[in-house]
């Protein structure tokens, strides 16, 4: 008899949603000029040529080639801890970084340490979609925490203090967020960590974006230098972003060890180390980037900029939340799904977003635009095309 | 309130096993001559130099930074699809092939796309131990298939299929085998397949040491040429050893299409995809390296008669399985545990092995010895040593 594929977590998750946007993409005949692609979450910018010279040495280095510490690298977890104690202000040890292969496992992994199938995470609504998926197919329930349109899309401190008096184990959010863009203010993320910390959970939160924050932000937050963090909150971040090298996988979780000791055990099981060279290349790059780093955070801010510019010039289209990477937009066809609207830019006139409906409940005015992905002279191109889709 | 860690099934999970074992080593003084590791499944000789020049191209590569396609590079995909078809004599195109982080990560996406939690998967007795960790701290329970140590540690059919009769939903067997080396030769994985069928249940065959069998053995077994092999049976595979570059993480899931398309969303919650650029070396080194790795295994061969021959002569000892790349040795001492014998000889003589009781229930009378880790003159000292032991 053959066999059924037993695990409806799995089966009843719809196919990763990023390819049947490309699949549009490609439908598109160019009769409005190139592409412009806002789909994807990276940088419209190669990887810096000493990134690569970096990666090439380590990779061809006999001395990588053998199984590495669980908790990764002890040069890159020196290196990063480095980097987030400057970032907060707050005394970080290698002992507090577990490095992953990217930030999506590095969720996962938090995810499993947190919660068992049955057991709830309470995500912002909207999500970013990995998350959703992750839970999902853990037979983890997630609870879902609104978000204010009117007032930039930040999480609803009492649609948070519901779904964790409902017994939520841990709340996740992403700050700079995908998919709204929004920035977190530091005394919204206090008052999320108090909330977590009064109800025995924990709170999660996923800074892939961190990097491109405005130069003059200042550190996103303080809960690194709140006495007993270790027991209640859990960093998480991608190398992918900010050294564009996502096809090399790195993220790291930074947490107290008790919580890493735990998250050793699942990452032996998950993939036993993360892969070695690329971890002792962004060690070495870490510090030799960071004026690269800066420059590309302004040129961000540029693009930033020139979205702004473009949308507030087009009737009907507003921004409703932008921020570091991505701008929430919400379009005019109010009796139209996002799917259908996005489908339609993306076929029509060769702009790829990605709907609203993907990433959570009640979004299909808004339209994903991940303006990180383009530059400032094809951003000021949305003014001509978009009307015309 | 300090947040406790709330998901049982992590924390009752024990630390990784591996570096316990490696700190008895470091407790070794040295008094009998150098420490002879058999304790890591890991090669004892070097990666080709051309393995590392490939990779060290493709990580120094621009083309490699990017996002990649989730179930893995296209080159790879089809070499090894190739490769597979050879091996076999059967016809497997890259549409059956799905690249990981290696091989955990490959019997990861294979557990949770066929159990959920509270479903079951059966393993033998003795297991890998990172496939009984997976499924516990998943919550999928494992029924143990008892293997006959009197004729070398092949599983039990009668065994296996009570637990496939009393609802597992998947049989999860390594073959060469870790821990005891034992080959299942092709009509016993032939009556495991029929019994899988039969109860609609999956095979999952880990292959991990498939290139370190005999060269004259011959196809490993018939399976991908049974019609409908599709429904029922689940290959997985590692370049670690192989390729002698584990710190690269790579590895493969031989399967149907539809099975593959649910592992596709479970790898893009758990990573995304494999790193990319150590994909596009060893899609290159398949071919090349075929005569490189047919030296191995004619070395590794030499090493398992090495070992035959110095155990034949120690009272005492016995080899209770031995194939490629492990054996599983049968100690001395009646009245001690595995552990305590594995610490004495690590730590007395310098001899590093894994206790039996690591790998599964009532395995306390046997050492796992990975011999392939040590040369022919290093496993010939276990002669005087282990009587010291
Ligand atoms: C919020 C967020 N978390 C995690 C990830 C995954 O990053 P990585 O490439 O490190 O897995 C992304 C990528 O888009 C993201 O947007
Ligand atoms: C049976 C078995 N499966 C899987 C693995 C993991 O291999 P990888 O390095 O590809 O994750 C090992 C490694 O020791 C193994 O022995």
């Amino acid at each position: 008899m053959p066999s059924a594929i037993p695990n409806p977590f799995v089966t009843r998750l719809s196919p990763p949603p990023i390819p049947s946007v490309f699949a549009w993409a490609r439908d598109y005949a160019g009769a409005h000029g190139p592409l412009i692609d806002l789909s994807q979450a990276v940088p419209g910018y190669p990887a810096h040529p000493e990134m690569l010279r970096l990666l090439g040495e380590a990779a061809a280095s006999q001395a990588m080639t053998g199984y590495g510490p669980i908790e990764g690298e002890t040069v890159l977890r020196e290196a990063y801890a480095r980097h987030v104690s400057d970032i907060y202000g707050a005394s970080i040890q290698a002992a507090n970084i577990h490095i992953t292969s990217g930030c999506n496992q590095a969720f996962m992994c938090a995810a499993i340490a947190l919660a068992g199938a049955g057991d709830a995470i309470a995500l912002t609504n909207p999500f970013y979609f990995n998350h959703e998926t992750t839970l999902s197919m853990l037979g983890i329930e997630r609870v879902l925490v609104e978000c204010d349109a009117v007032g930039g899309f930040l999480p609803d401190v009492v649609s948070a203090e519901r779904a964790l008096a409902a017994g939520a184990r841990a709340l996740a959010v992403v700050t700079p967020n995908n998919p709204t863009g929004a920035v977190y203010p530091p005394s919204l993320l206090h008052d999320l960590f108090a909330l977590c910390r009064k109800h025995g959970a924990w709170l999660v939160l996923d800074e892939t974006y961190r990097d491109f924050l405005p130069g003059d932000y200042g550190p996103p937050h303080a809960l690194l230098s709140e006495p007993g963090w270790e027991d209640t909150l859990v960093l998480l971040y991608s190398f992918s972003k900010s050294f564009c090298i996502p096809g090399h996988r790195l993220g790291a979780v930074t947490a107290g060890p008790k919580l890493l000791g735990e998250i050793a055990k699942i990452m032996d099981n998950m993939q036993i180390c993360a892969p070695r060279s690329a971890q002792v290349a962004v060690a070495a790059a870490l510090p030799v980037l960071a004026d690269w780093r800066a420059g590309n955070r302004l040129e961000i801010a540029r693009r930033a900029g020139a979205l702004k510019a473009v949308v507030s010039d087009l009737p009907g289209w507003d921004i409703a939340a932008i921020g570091a990477y991505f701008a929430f937009v919400r379009h005019p066809f109010a009796d139209q799904s996002s799917a259908e609207v996005a489908e339609r830019l993306a076929k029509r006139v060769g702009i790829v977003s990605i709907p609203g409906s993907y990433f959570g409940v009640g979004q299909e005015r808004y339209l994903r635009l991940a303006f990180a992905n383009a530059d400032v002279a094809s951003i000021g191109l949305l003014g001509s095309r978009l009307p015309l889709g």
